[in-house]
């Protein structure tokens, strides 16, 4: 009987670990990635000078400014849509494993601020499918994050942050954006 | 003794299997729809004769375009808003269901590519709620998917993936969008 | 052997119940929020005059109209991107708790309607990080709900629904919403 005891002891304990799993599931998903990526993409603005160079273009503007000059007032207003290479490393010049596309409106006048709207689109043997992200991006901020709202193909029903980190800015023209994406969820 | 014995092992499988399944909850979840339907949705472009009919119109445009014609290079920069009709069938002319409102920016130079930001809007007996879409819409394609980032009313809380079909394109005036709605995370 | 039985019968009671908590974990998530919290925001559209107090510009326009004032036909077709302060109470004067940044859609001709895509951006001692929303706004509607897409810093991976309630409106130039945020998913 002793050896019966001790084994219902270890089963009511298993069970009560049991129970506790099943509600803390949630805990048990957060804080750590299930799948972690580092891209580089890079934004070159069209400027009246660069139409073959191009990544993106000013498709908005307010009153006061124009389409092909980014306005003043840390560009308020300014509604740019890309297409731009993704990258391994942070050479413009490596061979872009996707793009990103989408658009970025600077929203604030005193600062620079942006909104974004974009996809990483990947159809390479290495990855095929679409990361989808929005958020606000204070961008003189060193590193700032912004929501994966979503994703396809082998990204299904991804969630998660990704942190942007400006790595280089040349004039008005180009910039270079490091993402660090930790997806929290995956399927 | 035996029976209790065999008893006692039949609870320690039921245990484990209860542990087990705690922990692969969200495995349970992917792959199979909870919810799928599928709607068609018509867009009819502005383009300076079609006032009383369109449905659509575009308010954003690159430097070197315009706000009445689609611009060149495979409309890179035009940005378009939209209030389409919803229809259950692949008929312009068949009562809406409900609206489908949004943008899309043709983002690519060098083939048709859009991103697209918008809601399927209902307010029928048959469903009250919304559905959000955002994604990468490379439009070439036979079909592409893009994400459903939430839903509100009956759609509360919903995720999952959309795969869009042009199931038919008009000159540069009317196209149709078959949307294929499959939900993975319904509340 | 009398006290066994119970408790194998106890035990046995208490594996049935751990296997219904780990299938149903959803259920139990869903329809009480996780957190709750109301906010306002106050937009002032630029109209040529108020350049200084102006948090909001059109920034596209449909081929009928311009950026300084809002077109007819219920502002079909205005891009306006804003970066407005969020107050605790309904006070545009109150000591503002963040900014809401992001843009906003005139989608529809015969009716005031919009797509929303923003964010609440916090940086104070009680709030750090972001929400991010989007959704259709029938903003003629008393209350109408949007999605809350993802979230960042203290609203880490936050998923939800805002209730949008137009809470004051003058003019073409000014209007406050009362934001009811309710988050179903907290990490």
């Amino acid at each position: 009987m002793e050896a019966a005891k001790r084994f219902l002891l270890v089963l009511f304990l298993v069970s009560l670990l049991s129970i506790s799993t099943a509600t803390t599931t949630r805990k048990f998903r957060a804080r750590k990635p299930c799948k972690r990526m580092v891209f580089y993409f890079h934004d070159i603005i069209y400027n009246g000078k660069n139409a073959k160079n191009a990544t993106a273009a000013i498709v908005g503007a307010p009153a006061w400014g124009n389409r092909t000059i980014l306005s003043g007032q840390n560009h308020f207003g300014d509604l740019v849509v890309f297409d731009d290479p993704i990258t391994l490393d942070n050479n413009l010049h490596s061979t872009p494993v996707g793009r990103a596309q989408g658009f970025y409106i600077y929203d604030k006048k005193d600062i620079f601020t942006a909104w974004l709207g974009f996809s990483f689109v990947f159809n390479s043997t290495q990855h095929k499918g679409s990361i989808n992200f929005a958020g606000a991006d204070p961008l003189m901020n060193k590193t700032r994050d912004i929501s994966v709202i979503g994703g396809t193909g082998d990204f299904f029903m991804a969630r998660g942050v990704a942190t942007l980190m400006t790595d280089a800015f040349e004039g008005e023209v180009y910039f270079r954006l490091r993402t660090d994406i930790k997806l929290y969820e995956c399927w």
